[in-house]
């Protein structure tokens, strides 16, 4: 694993305190404006203009046994909400200039309904119909782990060819909450409880029984949760190994990541469990109302930049901080430095 | 006082509930994109495009006797680096479309170096040159204090007439946070002990120091504390009074305000004394290090969008805050209806 520059990084330091600004009055935009500059290799960094944002899509066999507020036929109906622009994400990379892109890696249909071109774009990297329900059998098998995992690498070739200075994976599937859970509980070594969350708004009976699935999950896939490739086909999903294979690419070819919620940040533990020093290239936009999202962040070391009660998932935190990580290089860019000023 | 619109936040709250995002999931940003709407009067509320930052500027006499970092000359090298557009909230403001205004309320110099029409249009609302050293005098005559809040709020009639949609007052000024944490004490009631902070980064010697200047002032104040507008003659400068004016003016002409730091606060705490119910039309930008800030935000119900250890002052956390409220605005207009996907 390639890390973010040393070189880069002192001399952004070096730059951040020459600026005409008291020393640490920038706090954690300074902070954040080092890690842009360390991860680019260049000083000042270049201005973060071109953020991509991919939103892996899938259904989860959890989500018929109780684990969910929704029903699952609306991981499609917001499959197509993406596909026009509609949904709470659209709205905020709207607003912040930053390229969406939605991928069915999972999706328990077939989207007949769309135009060929967009059902094949859409479907170009699926992996199955549906992953499996995790507390009674594998989420994928060794062969679709390993094809989510290069679909993931694929996607993030792509969409650094397309130029992307940063990246972003979103995700969509009812049910997700729980798969994502058992990961991190896996990862962490730590048991349902600790990790279980009310998702899109549970109630308390429901989030008793989505411990005793996680629980069970856990039970079943033993101590095959010491290898991160097997967790991800015992506990994972078809787009949870994707948006994996995604991030831990993006870490491979040294682009940095902005990670969102538990999603995002269940797989980027997963991630850096498979190569250990991914999370370098990973800064966390902000806090899930997810208990295991934070769990696994204080494991990877990353504070979140927002803290706003946000659990929309879609990526939509990531993409409401990255004007946070465009206010950190602007500073570090376009500040005078004292000894420009001759005060 | 007006206040916000209250069938505009019912429709707005009713809107929230019926886009397709689950209930809640929005968290803060809900209730943010609710108070844009109410404030506006209408739903969905327009997109927050016009942002303007109003820097008031000013010297403290109490930066004579070691209460700050940096000595009384770095307020003017500042003020000639904002009009350079050089400064760290400079930076920011390009970054994120927010147009900047530089103003000398009370400035111990005269500019003479800066070309007439430049130095006009900085010195147009000049006080004095200095304020009053607070431990030992008032900081401004009544007519002085008088002056000052009618200059700020002339500027934001200005302001409002450019088609500002969201104004920000910003603070310029060595050793401004003495007279602003005795804004908040006074107003507040509570001891120097308690609002003092660290400002650019004072040692523990100067806070023990910057704490007995602030009691002192306190003491001599007296009584007349419990007027708001006296408070501002005892306590203030010619630069905090017209920000004020300029927070108060907003108010009553019912436009909203992002408040930054504790400068901002401090006059947003002010204003609410002289006219209730002015908060209002304020949200919190960023959590400032100054805890005077924190508790004066507390008094007035806010709770700030940002919390990055910024303290840099200038209106730079407002400023880094502004994505956040386009954010929220662009969910309550953007994001289709329940209803209208046929879900």
């Amino acid at each position: 694993m390639t890390t973010p520059s040393a070189d880069a990084r002192a001399a952004a330091t070096e730059r951040l305190a020459a600026l005409a600004t008291p020393p640490g009055a920038l706090g954690r935009l300074g902070d954040l404006a080092v890690w842009v500059a360390a991860c680019q290799g260049q000083v000042p960094p270049a201005p973060v203009d071109s953020v991509r944002l991919v939103i892996f899509a899938g259904d989860h066999g959890v989500a018929g046994h109780g684990v969910s507020a929704f029903p699952p036929a609306i991981t499609g109906a917001m499959v197509r909400t993406f596909l026009l622009g509609k949904a709470g994400v659209s709205a905020l990379a709207d607003a912040h200039g930053v390229a969406v892109r939605v991928l069915d890696l999972g999706v328990d249909e077939d989207f007949a309904d769309l135009p060929d071109d967009v059902r094949s774009a859409l479907t170009a990297h699926k992996v199955r119909r549906g992953s499996g329900a995790i507390h009674l059998e594998d989420a994928l098998t060794a062969d679709e782990t390993h094809a989510a995992l290069e679909a993931g690498a694929a996607v993030a070739h792509e969409e650094i060819a397309a130029g992307a200075q940063l990246l972003i994976s979103g995700d969509m599937g009812i049910g997700n909450t729980t798969p994502a859970a058992a990961l991190v509980a896996a990862g962490l070594g730590v048991p349902a409880s600790e990790v279980v969350g009310r998702g899109t708004g549970i109630d308390d009976a429901a989030l008793l029984h989505k411990t005793t699935v996680i629980d069970a999950a856990l039970v079943r896939a033993g101590a095959r949760t010491d290898d991160p490739v097997e967790t991800l086909a015992a506990l994972g999903s078809a787009d949870l190994a994707a948006s994996t294979g995604f991030l831990l690419t993006a870490a491979r070819e040294g682009v940095p990541v902005l990670l969102d919620g538990l999603m995002s940040v269940a797989c980027a533990l997963t991630a850096d469990r498979i190569a250990p020093g991914a999370a370098q290239w990973f800064a966390a936009g902000h806090r899930s109302t997810e208990p295991a999202q934070s769990l696994a962040l204080s494991k990877l070391g990353l504070e979140p930049l927002l803290d706003l009660g946000l659990r929309l998932g879609e990526g939509s935190g990531a993409v409401a901080a990255v004007p946070v990580v465009r206010s950190a290089t602007a500073l570090l860019r376009d500040v005078a430095l004292l000894s420009e000023l001759g005060v």
